[in-house]
């Protein structure tokens, strides 16, 4: 997964970060439950279907004063509800793009975001065989004009999908605009002042992380007697 | 360098996951120093290119016998070969991306996966205006020519970018294929036997975590005097 990088005073209340990063896994296993009209889930199912085990499943949403009902579970509407709440969603957040080559242009089509409570309404690039180009119905515009897209569109994420040497200063001028919240796709390590919150998507390191278990996996085979 | 190392064969030490997510960044790291001619790195330098703190770099590398020299530091080219041999990197890894809609296109035309020593070498899908297309030099197989082009193209790894419903029939057919490691873009939960590794890649997620910390930080923010 993500690295976090977060540079944050105090917390209202401590949620273990192991807790955060399952908590979309439980968001979209309740949408799933939702759409398919079902009513109740136990924390063995809702288990099930995130990938997660019961006991974790409990203990997690005890951090939110769900605790369901004995015999009964979890009422799938209300556990949504607090899930949004506590995961800020209760309104969709905008989302621009900075970089519109190969994988911007995919996260401009990407239809998984607006699922979950993210639009992205802005693009900006600076080559300008992209510039004015229109992606999944979104105009690239210069990066020139990135404060005032921003400022517009009232984004709150910045995606970054740069090439690597230009993510710091494109990051820069996100948070200049205001943007407190970077995902970065570009490989290498962003500097920001506090407040502003960095999640970093390196889709080789991840690739990389799979042959080391792969690796370790390998010497440990028994052969057959 | 020499596939067989005195790292081979022995079950090395267990390593924390939480040092093993890091690995990559000294890796990515390393490449850049190397490039640059640097020949040696203190761990202080290499904790602020990689972002991470410089006690860490000492203790995650010691787990590798890697201590450096005092006042020296440590020799980036040997420091990536090690580096390359405990993430299993020594020769390219090649895969296969299933699934060739706009994240499936973006996984084959994205540069960065070859710099770290992974080739996409196969695609395949299963909708007729695609199979037969080429996408940044590869052509896109039919989902049935999986098992062939697997084999023929010697694949480690599957990149699973299909929609959601399609990732665990597509993972089944890697798996029966002979693939051992499986990067998941699809946002759903998927189910292996024993000996296959999943890591998922959800990209709403990423967004929603980052959303849990924003929102975090909000009620903390202390107004002005």
């Amino acid at each position: 997964m993500a690295e976090d990088t977060t540079h944050s005073g105090a917390r209202p209340r401590e949620i273990p970060d192991a807790t955060v990063v399952r908590l979309p896994l439980y968001h979209r296993a309740l949408i799933a439950l939702n759409r398919a009209g079902t009513e109740t889930v136990s924390s063995e199912q809702l288990a099930g279907i995130a990938g997660v085990n019961a006991a974790k499943v409990r203990k997690d949403l005890s951090y939110f004063g769900s605790f369901g009902t004995r015999g009964v579970g979890y009422d799938v509407d209300q556990l949504l509800d607090e899930m949004r709440t506590h995961l800020g969603l209760q309104h969709a957040r905008n989302c621009v793009v900075v970089g519109t080559g190969n994988l911007g242009s995919a996260l401009l089509s990407f239809a998984g975001f607006s699922d979950r409570g993210f639009c992205v309404v802005a693009a900006v690039d600076v080559d300008p065989e992209r510039v004015g180009t229109v992606i999944a119905g979104t105009e690239v515009g210069h990066q020139d004009e990135l404060a005032r897209l921003v400022r517009d569109n009232d984004v709150a994420i910045g995606l970054v999908s740069t090439p690597p040497a230009a993510a710091q200063q494109v990051t820069e001028e996100l948070v200049a605009a205001g943007v407190r919240c970077i995902l970065n796709f570009a490989p290498t390590v962003l500097e920001v002042p506090e407040g502003v919150v960095v999640r970093n998507v390196d889709l080789a390191s991840e690739l990389e992380i799979l042959a080391f278990h792969q690796g370790r996996r390998e010497p440990a085979v028994v052969p057959a007697p």
